[in-house]
């Protein structure tokens, strides 16, 4: 019998991540290549499709593709479009899933990174028993997948889930949409490079990290400042999982999840981010809350997460009961 | 051909209201008697099992009861419990779907204030074809009942949507639950309330609400002298919308609704409550969520919203997949 395997794609502003996947998340095999530089979306298009055969040729095993799942910044699921993706060079809104169907002869589904992340979590990660869940993914942004009712919530025109956005304070930090205090702008790997330029121009403490350009600071040498005692890299840790903390004790008041996932960059730096995380959560939950929501790493942080939550797409259970044009 | 009617129990911190309603949401008959002064939870439903039957003898025409419906505060959907609610005399957690058993012959179901109001915007309201919307109820507090496709989120623990409890200032006013600038605090009838008092406080201005005491001021009186044109009761409206239309657009990038219908006593001040909440709610919106939203009276505002909400638990054609052990 030929074994069954998904294509998952993930489409990043700069790179475009693509591997063969099974249903128990075995990745085959994987590349990348540059998501710029192509003349027209087409274009594009060809040459995913070519580096898919090409991961397909080298599988030494027979087996059968039972679909495309892609994610992608900006997605719409309904629709099967990406719109106004602002680090994405093709503009408008481009109908992606349409255009992919004329060079694959197979389902093809496209839905935002972090939804992506959020089923990956259901199909390959840790809430394959949960239906109340949400998975916080941390890396350039803040991005967010909210299961409820064993759904993900997709909303009414597919952009639910934008929890990087919310504002938390109207006098602070400009987010990468404009909004004045977006969570992002504190929570997440840019998010906490801000509190650290924050911190080192409002005291005069040493710290190894004056030692870096806002360009070079990236969560490993944050993470490593802080197991050698840094002050300034511990208090950014603190300032980070107080705010997030008390954010996801609001999230919880909404939807009342079992468990929250964090993902990405700036999940990977452990205790020193889920540990403040978590007391604030705690601390700031109502009572009925108090001990019922788990803080959890996604069972995906150590594998590559992009590629099995797009993978997931094609597995995932959940098909939209109204709206079933994203299927080609 | 007999006609099939629900019953619809309200039980209020102060009132327990109840009617006998048919699916097109007529109300047939109704009374409220004291929901306090019962010995036990057992007395107080022997006295609403008779209201009941008192109810049925009113109506000239044949029927068939087909069901129970209540709306209560802390109550639990899953397990049919009442829990902690801090505004009844009964304290702990009270099985009352499976004590009300014992008194009725008929399916008996029971949700929390907010989510019945969510559910009658389905049955009886404005949200008859909506799959995402909420409903926020300004009332002493402020609940909310959240849609997401096509469904009420219960949550892990059938707690979800208490949104009244989101802190939106961690320096702020202190709310029922001790959360530090809980959202009910600022916005519902006694938030607005609060927000005259620290007006009157903080100016010179003359006005007529200095002539009320905190217990003796209410939504009428706040919205009359609006259109009187006083400077403190226009300033009170235009701040509580603010706070709301900025805490919606945050609620907004969580679930994506197509609507927000407002309910309960402060949404009956109309466009003192709605205007600035319209306005803020628009300009905190990032921009793909920008003109999507509608900002809703309940479709139920001028009805007995409490005993439709509850009644419409009986047509609601969701029942919960999993966990089945409300409906006995």
């Amino acid at each position: 019998m030929s074994k069954k395997l998904a294509a998952g794609v993930d489409i990043g502003g700069t790179l475009t991540k693509v591997g063969l996947v099974d249903e128990e998340g075995e990745l085959y095999a994987h590349l990348d290549f540059p998501t710029r530089g192509y003349t027209t979306v087409d274009n594009f298009i060809s040459v995913l499709a070519s580096k898919i055969q090409h991961l397909a040729k080298q599988l030494s095993f027979a087996f059968e593709m039972m679909g495309l799942g892609i994610g992608a910044p900006n997605a719409n699921y309904y629709r099967g479009t990406i719109e106004h993706a602002s680090n994405l060079e093709w503009k408008g809104i481009i109908p992606f899933v349409s255009k992919a169907k004329a060079h694959f002869n197979m389902p093809v589904y496209m839905t935002n990174d972090a939804n992506a992340a959020a089923i990956g979590e259901v199909v390959y990660g840790d809430a394959k028993m949960m239906r109340d869940f949400m998975v916080i993914t941390l890396g350039t942004g803040l991005g967010s997948g909210i299961y409820a009712n064993g759904e993900l919530i997709y909303g009414h025109d597919s952009m639910a889930g934008e929890l990087g956005h919310i504002s938390i304070d109207k006098k602070g930090r400009l987010d990468g949409l404009g909004i004045k205090g977006g969570l992002e702008a504190y929570v997440s790997s840019t998010g906490i490079k801000r509190t650290i330029f924050e911190l080192l121009s409002d005291s005069i403490s040493d710290s190894e990290l004056r030692n870096y350009s806002f360009n070079n600071l990236n969560g490993e040498v944050i993470t490593r400042a802080a197991e050698n005692g840094d002050k300034i890299a511990c208090a950014a840790f603190e300032m980070t999982g107080k705010i997030l903390g008390e954010q996801l004790a609001n999230f919880v008041a909404f939807s009342h999840p079992e468990a929250i996932f964090l993902l990405g960059g700036l999940a990977k730096s452990g205790k020193w981010i889920f540990e403040p995380t978590q007391r604030h959560l705690e601390e700031n939950l109502i009572p009925h809350y108090k001990g019922k929501v788990k803080l959890l790493p996604s069972g995906m942080i150590d594998k590559n997460a992009a590629i099995l939550g797009a993978a997931a797409l094609v597995w995932n259970k959940q098909k939209h009961k109204i709206f079933d044009n994203n299927q080609l």
